[in-house]
């Protein structure tokens, strides 16, 4: 299923995405889980899925989406370097033997159709597209074997960087606010069997800029996980962000930095489409 | 001011420290602030100061300690790098032209007392004593010259580092949980008229290993709060953790590692003494 969080004059809320709209799922469960990630850890999806044939109650464009994992967002952690085409392009050096780690600020994160910033002290503006991972089960030292147990769904991400401030940390690069779109949604694990057989594009005002399978990650969805939950314990509503491919602006000559009126889509088969706007920093 | 965050039977709460024990300021203001961060962004330090004459409801011993900022924590963001003989030491390498900056997840800080957990995955387990400043007011694009007045307080970080995984990534290795101990608790900025003027030590069951004035720091704190928030918005109850001084274990041949059974203690002048017991994660 494809699940969404979304707002409305009545507040924030969640529930379905069908063929014929949004079906309300916050409502009908009268308010017993906050937000997604409430019902990620009650382990209540079969309790929305009840409701799973109800009538839609709002058009999507009817309703205010939120990011596909809205506020509070825990832990965001994302991996650097994790395509080999990629890592060529942006750092000449040889494949890393581990994980390149950071971390999100949930201030950085916003929704399918929210406007991404563009830094005012910054023209160094990139995209990068990439799948992400939601947890649906809480762990600590998770094996690899057993990592995919611990998803609950997927989602598109849009790790926008600001590149000449990430040459001084990626830490300082990657949070910028309002710079990290998350969604249109949730699409439950169930429906994802292979998250290695995954087409992602990124289109940048129409132009794809970056294309790859997922299947060309460095490390896959186990390993990652297996690495992450080495260091840090995972939790239902967690997001961990697989990395980007090769054609991003950093690496094209002259580099076509986001602009305030480019449009960026992240499409990734399966999932759909998250396309957001760039505007100035107000 | 002293100003603690604890906890009794009671439920959580915050107020002073003085000479006879501790001054419950959360009761008196009757819940109308939930922590001290909520005090900070409330501008209620002053609300606070009515009560600082009463007499001490609990004597230290009565309370458990809380984090001198308790979660929920939006934001700490610590700097590595940013003292001239532990840059040599633990990298060997010329000082970085601007701040390294790494975020730390809230389930890595813990309070003065609680014990800090030596990874079960790893035995490269440094202690780093460090400073940390704690933000009153809002801001984002904070001028150097201005910086201070965003500043309420001010106490002691141990930026517990595992230093195997760090070579991977600054964030994993920064992010083992309860490996970050802050407190134990806020010096207001009014009795810290000059952060630049500040003796800090570390000790390792009583043995010095680390002693710096943070005089000696490379960027000062202004220069730290101009560049964060020239990337990130800036939040009262937000922690800068202003980086360490030379003395690590990493950099001591061979490296005194901490192990179960040692404690660590983090001492700046005007502050007080940050003392943590380690012990094997569970």
């Amino acid at each position: 299923m494809k699940i969404i969080s979304f707002s409305t004059l009545s507040g924030p809320s969640y529930g379905f995405v069908t063929e014929a709209g949004v079906v309300d799922i916050g409502s009908r469960l009268f308010g017993r889980y906050p937000d997604i990630s409430a019902v990620l850890a009650a382990d209540a999806l079969g309790e929305m899925m009840v409701h799973a044939r109800a009538a839609a109650d709002f058009t999507l464009a009817d309703v205010t989406v939120l990011p596909a994992v809205p506020s509070p967002l825990r832990k965001v952690l994302c991996v650097g370097l994790n395509y080999r085409a990629h890592v060529a392009e942006a750092a000449g050096r040889q494949v890393p033997e581990q994980p390149r780690i950071f971390a999100r600020l949930a201030d950085t994160i916003i929704a399918h159709g929210a406007a991404m910033w563009r830094p005012a002290n910054s023209g160094h503006f990139d995209y990068e597209g990439e799948l992400a991972v939601v947890i649906g089960k809480a762990g600590r030292h998770i094996p690899a074997e057993r990592a995919l147990e611990h998803v609950a769904a997927y989602t598109c991400f849009n790790d926008g960087s600001v590149r000449d401030y990430q040459k001084h940390s990626v830490t300082a690069g990657k949070n910028f606010p309002r710079t990290g779109p998350l969604g249109p949604w949730l699409v439950t694990a169930d429906e994802i069997p292979d998250p290695a057989a995954l087409t992602l594009t990124t289109r940048v005002s129409g132009e794809e800029r970056q294309r790859t399978s997922t299947g060309d990650m460095i490390l896959g969805i186990p390993a990652l996980i297996a690495y992450i939950s080495a260091f840090t314990p995972l939790a239902p509503g967690d997001v961990i962000a697989t990395g980007t491919p090769e054609g991003v602006a950093h690496a094209r000559t002259p580099p076509p930095w986001l602009v305030p009126g480019d449009t960026v889509e992240v499409e990734i088969s399966g999932i759909g489409i998250l396309r957001n706007p760039v505007v100035a920093e107000p």
